[in-house]
């Protein structure tokens, strides 16, 4: 595949993280704002990984699914990754 | 837990990613090189990644598993994460 598409599906396995992530929270009835500060992420940053606008970090998703009580491998397997 | 802890805890899962891709890019019979030039990823990038020394970025790690054929999700589970 060229290049060019190969990116777009890079920036897109973001996008389905963040939906992932977001249907998680939205699950526990979590606000973005109580995960941000549950994982120890700012908030602006919390909003721009769940719109899959940051390349986040993976030490950053251990974080995010330990505030959620949830397997980083089962939240990337909802997202289809 | 405590702060320090937790740290702790999330530095490790950088380790046991790391071992996870090493053990697949073995099993692939793969060099580290070869695996870093089919992720387009920095060679030293790379190997700080297998050593868990570098808080590797989400979109790197898709990467990494699409150069080798992998699913994200089967490679995190691979690391008990």
């Amino acid at each position: 595949m060229p290049k060019v598409a190969d990116k777009s599906d890079h920036e897109r396995a973001l996008g389905k993280l963040g939906d992932a992530i977001r249907a998680r929270r939205q699950a526990l009835q979590m606000s973005q704002e109580a995960l941000a500060d549950a994982s120890g992420i700012n908030r602006t940053h919390m909003g721009e990984v769940e719109r899959g606008k940051r390349n986040v970090s993976f030490m950053s998703i251990v974080k995010i699914a330990n505030a959620m009580d949830a397997r980083v491998s089962d939240i990337i397997a909802e997202a289809g990754l």
